[in-house]
């Protein structure tokens, strides 16, 4: 089975299932404004490539009671990939972004694409192998990384911490070993809060979520979608200059950075200054929880410095949700009261009425999953791309047609 | 002529006509990917409807030459409207935002909504007749007004310098005066905006307006659309905390706020502590123009207070420009001087490599023209508005049907 005309006019049908609830024929014809025979025709297509599958009868008005299809999520899956400075996750998910298989480990980001890459599709093979599932049934693969990407090219962009990766063609790397599925890439923070959004919070339109760790990045969701800006560094909050605050010199040549004041190397390095031994994140977080004050109070210090870098993003974005994440945000709440302090008290009433500031309830995860949801919502976006083979089926496994520039990078 | 399910067939057609060049219904009908008789029937009927009208022959490829249509903007206009503090202005435009007539006049808006809405129904009633075109004309009116709009019901919201105005359903209003074209109210700024992105920079997709006079506020246009955020009060910079600025006490309870430091009443305050007599951004604007260098300092450094606060802006939306505009900016370069002089020096250079930093070029009209792109850009994405009657016809006078939630306020 080929693309053909006929299967682009399945999308709308498809996008319309996606909430997941059992419709008749005659419901999709009338929700589509479409004849019942050309909808007849649809469903039965839909059936045919399993994505669709019947759910029972609908309650009957008298005569024959009408069938009732349900969306089948599990008919494609999508991978999600989040690579981190010495990490990498990924997951496979169905196309309702639910986690089929999710893998971690150790990863060095500095030993280059190559590498990296490549292991990145050995354990997609392994994933899928294990959950009995194969190429012809990838629906896409979403890849955050931890620096800037060019969202057009789907290039990293100068990333700081990602030698030999400046402009590396990861898209193209991964369609070498995965196939025809679409490879989209993104900043792993973008795709941080793209999960927050569409897994958590889906009605909140205008969503800031925050990475504290060694590094201090935002990713913007407005009106529903990631705001990624004229060059995709959108969300650079770690050079932004805290207002009050002390002007502490930075990497970056600048002073007074929010992640000279407040990133986890500089919540340590006053700790050690006052005697208190600690290198990490992982270290800080470990000195809070177990009731280290000096720690408690420089965590709680960086969680103002934070807010008060925030307040002004609040007064210029007018978000409804601040969803704290990164590894620092595993302290508990004494980051983010630090974070509430100033970002209540700045901007004007308007703006913070309605607004919630809470900590990640994803967790490690959302890099990963953003990454699996920016490729279900490309494969529902991309017309017959779902419905061009069945599931399984061998010619799938070939490239189909030859992709968008934006998605192959 | 009425509405009808074929009438919203036309919008596609239209849209793709509204560059303006001249296309053989051939062309069209390849673009659309429509057979080319039903594209001979919808052209037939825009004709009709003088929405197109004939250009000429194409080049003959051989056979008898096609005849080619094009766009004709003036067959509807809408009108902008831009109410400030002590000013409206009015203007009305076709369906392109070419200005057919302008209007300013001194209006106090703290007299209240019933006058002021009263005067501006008046004025679009006088601008109509002596342009010789009538109500059924009329697409569509964009309202901006100098304070936080709601967008979902078009009302302001808790409007500082309005009294009178919270909450009040300004396109119902309007709607008795002016029959049954659509009314849509937003923020001045954000129109400013859509209107240098609309009119002067089409290819930036991501600009932040930036108005400098008594108040000061931004408008963002992020990929190309209005960002408003949750409540509508995105872009309100008067009370970000200035990086490294004086804790200034400023009338919002807080101190060291933009507006406290750099707007035209703190710029004239510090030129009457040099015992130089200002009082209002026009007072500012003449000594600046007239040579005087305390003034010029001044101006320089509400400048670099400006920029301050832009930089961090620059970092978390990385537009490709900033465009200032308001009372303040006649000054001439002086203030984009100062802004340039920060917003250079502070974010990373990715986000810096390509923005440009000028000065409004559409000036006092930005707003009024701004309401206008509001109304255009509404009449081309409602099935059924510009096709729902020939210009002139009676029956477009009564109001044809109910119009949707977020448009009637």
């Amino acid at each position: 089975m080929t693309t053909t005309p006929e299967h682009d006019d399945l999308a709308p049908v498809l996008r319309a299932l996606r909430d997941g609830l059992p419709r008749t024929r005659a419901q999709l014809a009338r929700e589509l404004g479409l004849s019942r025979s050309t909808m007849s025709t649809r469903v039965d297509d839909l059936l045919a490539l399993g994505l669709v599958a019947p759910t029972g009868d609908a309650g009957s008005t008298g005569g024959r009671p009408a069938s009732t299809f349900a969306f089948t999520p599990g008919a494609r899956i999508v991978a999600g990939v989040d690579l981190g400075a010495t990490h990498a996750r990924i997951v496979l998910t169905d196309l309702a972004a639910h986690e089929i298989a999710d893998h971690r480990e150790e990863v060095c980001i500095a030993s280059g694409p190559g590498p990296v890459l490549d292991r990145v599709v050995e354990v997609v093979h392994t994933l899928l192998a294990e959950a009995g599932r194969d190429l012809a049934d990838l629906a896409g693969v979403g890849v955050g990384l931890p620096g800037p990407v060019d969202h057009a090219s789907g290039r990293p962009t100068k990333p700081p911490i990602m030698p030999g990766w400046d402009g590396h063609d990861v898209a193209g790397h991964l369609h070498a070993g995965l196939g025809s599925a679409p490879v989209l890439v993104d900043n792993d923070v973008n795709l941080m809060a793209l999960a927050e959004h569409s897994s958590a919070l889906p009605q909140v339109e205008h969503l800031l979520f925050v990475k504290v760790a060694t590094g201090i990045g935002a990713g913007i969701i407005a009106d529903g979608r990631v705001h990624r800006g004229a060059q995709g560094s959108a969300g650079d909050l770690g050079h932004v200059a805290v207002p009050g605050g002390e002007p502490v010199p930075c990497t970056c040549g600048n002073t007074g950075c929010l992640e000279a004041v407040a990133g986890a190397a500089a919540v340590a390095a006053r700790l050690r200054e006052h005697g208190v031994e600690a290198r990490t994140s992982d270290d800080v977080v470990a000195l809070v929880r177990g009731g280290n004050i000096v720690a408690t109070q420089a965590v709680r210090d960086a969680g103002r410095a934070v807010g008060a870098v925030l307040a002004s993003c609040v007064s210029l974005l007018n978000p409804s949700a601040i969803v704290v994440g990164g590894s620092m945000a595993r302290v508990g709440e004494h980051l983010v009261a630090g974070i509430r302090e100033v970002v209540y008290a700045r901007p004007l009433p308007l703006a913070t009425q309605n607004l919630r500031v809470t900590t990640s309830r994803i967790g490690a995860h959302a890099g990963a999953l953003g990454g699996a949801w920016l490729a279900v919502e490309n494969a529902f976006d991309t017309p017959g791309l779902l419905t061009r083979g069945t599931a399984g089926a061998a010619d799938a496994l070939s490239p189909v047609a030859p992709l968008p520039a934006a998605q192959v990078g």
